[in-house]
């Protein structure tokens, strides 16, 4: 597959924020983080990791993105559509970043300047450098309304297909568990060999995995592996997170450990149920706190005082991403939009099972992007 | 290795903290980050991936932090020495944490509040919130001054012994480089490859690999593999940030695809004495600006006008963290210190070669973490 977009790909999403800042009296948005700068810019590193640097893009209400970054990125940007790239040697102690943020910021004159305020949004740089430039603006700074995520949330075509490589790349290192995972081996063995199938199916790195291995159900979801191994009787499963050319792929699978219970079985069929019910309605139209009282209504018999949390979200360039499969989010699905349906049952005294799957929103039925499980729990 | 650590080291960081937060008049700091979250709490999660969810520590002038977390979060935390544990579930999308958190420090009165808004820091929650919990509070927000940095920076030999393994996992997967690079392979196969051997070695993952291969020298050490194959004359660089429990590597490693040119050998032959020089003079009381100079020296000539970047920089919970060799920075340095030195040269017009290794200082000469790379470049 080829790797990155056509310029056109980013004059789209350029041109789309364009409007939509015209429509919210914005003068430009200002991006610091990993995937808003990506998404406009198409600059792809893993050199985020280090901290030590501020990088921002800022989408004026006319005319290309300007990027003001690290002299060290300078060449990367090069490669990118960006023309206008300024930068400084950092980390500059005294400032950094922070004069040429604020002539670029002020080019602008009085400007009304969006920044990312609201939910799952976070400012990538010092607070205290923050308040440094907005001293010295000329302009005022408020919310971008949310501009930037409602932008993201809804996929191109190609982006769609760079979710699918990725999805299909976990798929393939699921469908090898059985070559590494059994009775007697240590969990943290397991999740070392999975991140290395992974990678020998495709992914360019895995930044997420998460799983448990317990009898008849988890505890927990988000633990790192302990080195106790896997018995007889118990549940494993494998939650991964990978990256493909910069689109996350988000996806668990339940295996059990010798032949499974009753109840793990019945559990499993109703986890793969609460998905086929969810993708039965999940359409333009429909909103996520419907595809939420589907599945909730299978795992939890729903009603009032369920206590299910998010059962999906949002999915792309980053691990989870926009909307969430809570009752109190009505946002309302498009066509493009890639979500994970990711149902929880309670299996016992502080236990549960999870599963998960990835789909896009077309105009008809949804597309699943993980190689769809079925209702038996596989057996290791 | 023992997973994590004895709450004593913990007991130790937090006594450390709460000295430094009265000499400064702090009746509590505020954290957001994972590595300042983790760092007092011992919550070990690859889940912060996500970008939806704010977690918070509330640490007091006297007694135990207070997790203020997802309710996805309070199994885990409550393996740590934490008890005081309070959680929402969450997403909220009208209140995503910020009552409670609110409530929680409006529980020490009109109190100084300080949270981390220097030099590499930034605040991990949405800025609207952020307001919001300003706006709530009975007392003032102020930096923390810098005090969670400056303890981070001086490791534990418990945490040193955590870099130990990490660095040398990553010398084992550098040393069967020779298994899979070589001319014709495409740099991002080399790039998976070697991530699987970090992982065969040990590692728990791979949060960061950069690297590169070209004639001679590279132009640029933060690009993504391409799918080019390497060539006859390139020199292959590869730079690794692994985990292992938590804590960081941070080295590279150059090879010659075929025989090295002369300009080759001398060139990495000139990185090592750059290297040697700076680790001669690596010991309590050298500042950062003079490992850079020592360093800058030997791969630029010094001088004014040096164009050399940061020669190296800090080093533990996060790929780099804390100070920097360049000019301008004069922290002294301490025994218990972690730093990687890296200095770079100029190979030919946009051409560079770059070499690193981690060290500990100590009371005598610096450890070193990485298995020391000899003069002669490897060549493949």
């Amino acid at each position: 597959m080829q790797r990155g977009f056509a310029q056109t790909e980013y004059e789209a999403r350029t041109r789309r924020a364009q409007a939509l800042m015209q429509a919210a009296n914005l003068d430009a948005i200002l991006l610091t983080t990993e995937a808003d700068v990506r998404y406009f810019s198409g600059f792809l590193t893993r050199f985020w990791e280090s901290p030590s640097r501020p990088w921002f893009l800022v989408l004026p209400a006319e005319g290309k993105p300007v990027a003001v970054i690290p002299a060290i990125g300078a060449a990367l940007m090069g490669q990118t559509w960006i023309d206008d790239i300024r930068t400084w040697r950092a980390p500059d102690l005294t400032d950094d970043g922070v004069s040429l943020l604020m002539e670029t910021l002020n080019e602008l004159g009085s400007a009304t300047i969006g920044t990312p305020m609201g939910y799952e949004s976070h400012l990538r740089m010092p607070l205290a450098d923050w308040g440094r430039v907005q001293a010295g603006l000329h302009g005022t700074v408020q919310s971008e309304a949310g501009i930037v995520a409602r932008l993201r949330a809804v996929k191109s075509k190609v982006e769609i297909e760079k979710i699918a490589e990725a999805c299909a790349i976990a798929g393939r290192a699921f469908a090898r568990v059985p070559e590494i995972a059994a009775q007697g081996v240590a969990l943290s063995r397991v999740f070392r060999d999975f991140q290395r199938m992974c990678l020998e199916e495709g992914a360019d790195w895995v930044p997420y995995l998460a799983g448990a291995s317990a009898q008849g159900g988890y505890g927990d979801v988000i633990s790192p592996a302990s080195d106790v191994p896997l018995a007889w009787g118990d549940v494993l499963m494998l939650d991964t997170g990978l990256v493909r050319d910069g689109y996350f792929s988000d996806f668990d699978r339940n295996f059990s450990v010798g032949p499974a219970s009753a109840q793990t079985q019945s559990a499993h069929a109703r986890l793969i149920d609460a998905v086929d019910a969810a993708a039965d309605i999940a359409r333009p139209g429909t909103t996520a706190a419907q595809l939420f009282r589907a599945m909730d209504l299978i795992v939890t018999g729903g009603g009032v005082g369920s206590d299910a949390g998010r059962l999906g979200h949002g999915l792309g360039m980053q691990l989870t991403e926009g909307l969430s499969l809570v009752p109190a989010d009505h946002t309302v699905l498009e066509a493009g939009m890639v979500i994970t349906l990711e149902p929880g049952i309670t299996t016992g005294e502080g236990r549960m099972m999870v599963h998960e799957e990835n789909i896009v929103i077309t105009n008809g039925a949804p597309r699943f992007l993980s190689p769809r499980a079925g209702r038996e729990i596989v057996i290791l």
